[in-house]
Parts: structure tokens; sequence; C-alpha cells
């Protein structure tokens, strides 16, 4: 698969999030093959959980993994320290972002400590969210752990 | 309550994931007044799920909170780096750590990131953590994603 059929399977997740009316980031981790281990998206409103963003929701789907070292994970958006923290800790080889304009996380940390990024600029993605930022701020803010001041 | 106090809870988690065959990890969130605001144990075993570690199932079972930077994150071992991206991304003002003897995680990023941090070196979470890791290698090398070499 190449990065852009890869990044369509979260896309596509994230689509169905905003379909719910939820949180519109999608995520998918791959082995190195290009076989899709789990999908999923971001469930906060629709499961009422804060702990599952996109990359923890394909993470859970993906199941009991011996080893992550040369899995992909793909996300629409660039993972948040949560999402970087389990990158990290289960030493997922390598990720590919769909954008980072609308949010950065911790991408260049994971770089830093080895892991493959891959950083696209993908302008659904970016519309995506830009839209949906504008209409929820609140929630956004929620789903990051921004405060109210 | 006290920091001991606070910390019984955790451990009272982590009991019931042992005696459930699991990991024995807990953890609790609670209010800066006290109140328990959800806690949980790592349940890799027991649902099959990676994605939940002790931390993450405490911050799920807390449900949506608006503001985290006056809660505190008790847990019984050092948090791994998701979990402790956790606590960074959600701005959760403390944690307070049973022991970082047969794990060290991000305590000290999370320190240099501002949380007040508060490392115990409680005994019984000790042995707990050293009697399960020496019968159980290959499942705590799962959980913190060692692969096999």
């Amino acid at each position: 698969m190449t990065p852009l059929e890869m990044l369509e399977v979260a896309y596509e997740e994230a689509r169905k999030g905003l379909a719910e009316g939820g949180i519109p980031i999608g995520a998918a981790l791959f082995s190195a093959d290009g076989v899709l281990l789990g999908s999923g998206h971001n469930r906060r409103v629709q499961q009422g959980d804060p702990s599952l963003h996109a990359e923890t929701d394909a993470f859970r789907a993906a199941g009991r993994q011996r080893d992550y070292r040369s899995t992909i994970m793909v996300t629409t958006l660039s993972p948040c320290w949560y999402c970087s923290g389990l990158v990290r800790q289960f030493n997922i080889g390598a990720v590919l972002i769909g954008e980072s304009k609308t949010f950065t996380g911790g991408h260049d940390w994971l770089a830093e400590h080895g892991v493959d990024v891959t950083l696209l600029d993908d302008e659904r993605c970016v519309a995506m969210m830009t839209d949906f930022i504008a209409e929820n701020p609140a929630l956004w803010n929620e789903d990051i752990g921004v405060a109210d001041t």
C-alpha cells in the first residue's frame, strides 16, 4: 500500500466519527507489508470515553501484539502527547500523519527518539479539522486538555 | 485524604487485577479535595485490551472532565510513556507513585514539564510487581512493549 492508500483508511475512520457526531480524527495500524491490524476513531462524544483517541482506538482494535517495531501508525492528525507516548512505549516503528496544521502534538519528539515520522500535508484532513474546530471549539479544547482559563 | 490513603485505593485496584489473573497495576484519579473521580487497573489479560493500562482505565472511569489541572493521578507504579503522555496532554496537575524500583517510566519528564510528582517507595507495591515479573516475564515485557530480540 502507498502512504496515501493507508491514509485513506484513517480518513474514512475520521469521516465515520464525524457522521456519528464525534471528533473527526481517525487512525489505523498496519503491519510492514500493509496488512491492516486495526483501525479506529476518536470516541469521546459517542461513548463518553475521553481515553479513546483515534490512535488508542486503532491500537485497541489491533488487539494484543507481541512486537510493534515494524508496524506503522497512520493518523489523520499529529498525535497528541498521549498518543505519542503510546507510540514510544510500544516501540511502534513508524508514524504517518495526515496533517499538523490544525494541531501539533509530539511527532518531533518521536522522531528524536528514532520513530520514522512522515508528515503529509493532506488538504482534506486540514479542511475537516479546520471546519470542526471552528464549529466546536469547546469540544476540541476538551479533547486536547485545554481548560477554560 | 493522605497520600497513603489515596495509594491504598490504587493498591486495591492492583490487587483486584492480580486476583483476575491480570497484571497487578492499579490507579485512581482524585480531585484536589480527595474525591475519587475514577479508579481502574490494567486489563490487558482480562479484556485482551492492550490500551487499558491502569492509569488509562482510571482516566476512562472518571468520564469526561473539563479541567484536570487540580486532579491527582495515583498509581502503584511509575507511569510508562503512554500513561505519562496522558498526564501531560490533559494537564493532570499531580502524580503520586507507589514505586519506581521495578519499572521507571516518564515521571521525571513529567516533573520537568511542571507536574507535581511524588514518588513513594511503598514496599507492598515493590513486592507485588517483583513477584509478578519474576513469574510472568513475557507478559510483563508485552505490557511495556519490550519485544523478544
